[in-house]
């Protein structure tokens, strides 16, 4: 791409450094900024910054937050004999989204996957068993993707949390609503057939 | 979406105002910046406000530019008695990608078009016209996307240059290098046809 400015080239590179935007897509985006007032685009550039040097991550679960608490934990209506364990902050997102889900959440950032070097050490384990000792928790419920890495890091917490006297649980896998059930993987048809519940507990059950 | 945290909150709905980005996509790009080091983001910040504060438009062609003139304009190697006539900048970089082209530019920013309310008067023809009259230009190429409001500004800015003794073409319409001439459409078949060139003329032509 040959740019008739250095200031346009310079902001396009910026953006394509983005994931998933490519120097197209980059080239789109900074047109329509210069279309825009100068003053809306000193806010975007604002608030991004702002966000990067101001944002904290929650020092009890690991989540994204404003202060030293994020905002479901600084929430006194919350369970907190309940903690969701999850990978990222999409996934807390996600369970939030589906607003069925009144406990507190703890954010590991990350799976236990010797392959790429993240070994049980590095993600944050013990705080969890401490929360668990000193927050009185009565359930813990796993919700980290169904693959190897997910359920090697379910076993490795288990072990640490088998001291405690509390319930472990894992979000259920099964098939889809909308889902085929001709189409569905064999693992997950049979995990959903050894998980089969009681149709009275399946219909319009909440947590 | 629910947020754990209002910065987090702010900076999605500001990139989901760009062109093509949804709220997910967003998501994934701050959380992406979350990740990079303060002053990656901050550099990233600084350059978009940068390009908007400090960009102009150059004053002979109307293209962008770092200072009074862009760079193409102020390159002495450019011949000046051609003026290739485009719609926007995307377009010019587009030309100047062909490595085809050694004339300047001369950027609409639009194209006459009566139902979206932009007529002549909006579009810098005078401009134009005043170049073709004080930097005796010899040739004027159009290269205008082949849409009626392509064709309705160049009849327009034609009627305009006829006092002048220079040379006014179009780039060629035909089928694309690679295109299928079966399922080329009828107006671009005829037009390739009217528009045929001896084959000595088309092998190995350059501008």
């Amino acid at each position: 791409m040959i740019f008739p400015s250095s200031l346009l080239e310079n902001a396009v590179n910026e953006f394509a450094k983005l994931p998933g935007i490519g120097k197209k897509t980059a080239l789109r985006l900074v047109l329509h900024l210069i279309r825009q007032e100068q003053g809306a685009v000193q806010h975007f550039s604002d608030t991004i910054a702002k966000m990067r040097s101001e944002i904290r991550f929650c020092t009890r679960c690991h989540n994204i937050a404003d202060g030293p608490l994020c905002n479901i934990c600084a929430d006194r209506g919350r369970k907190s004999d309940t903690i969701c364990v999850v990978e990222n902050i999409r996934d807390v997102m996600a369970i939030e989204g589906t607003g069925q889900y009144n406990g507190t959440y703890h954010v590991l950032g990350g799976v236990v996957s010797p392959l790429d070097g993240v070994g049980p050490d590095q993600l944050p384990i013990e705080a969890l068993v401490r929360r668990v000792r000193e927050e009185e928790v009565k359930e813990v419920i796993f919700a980290l993707s169904p693959t190897i890495q997910g359920d090697t890091t379910i076993f490795y917490i288990q072990k640490q949390l088998e001291p405690y006297p509390l319930t472990v649980t894992t979000i259920a896998r099964g098939i889809s609503f909308g889902g085929e059930l001709e189409f569905t993987d064999e693992l997950t048809l049979a995990r959903s057939l050894t998980g089969r519940l009681p149709v009275g507990q399946y219909v319009g059950r909440t947590l």
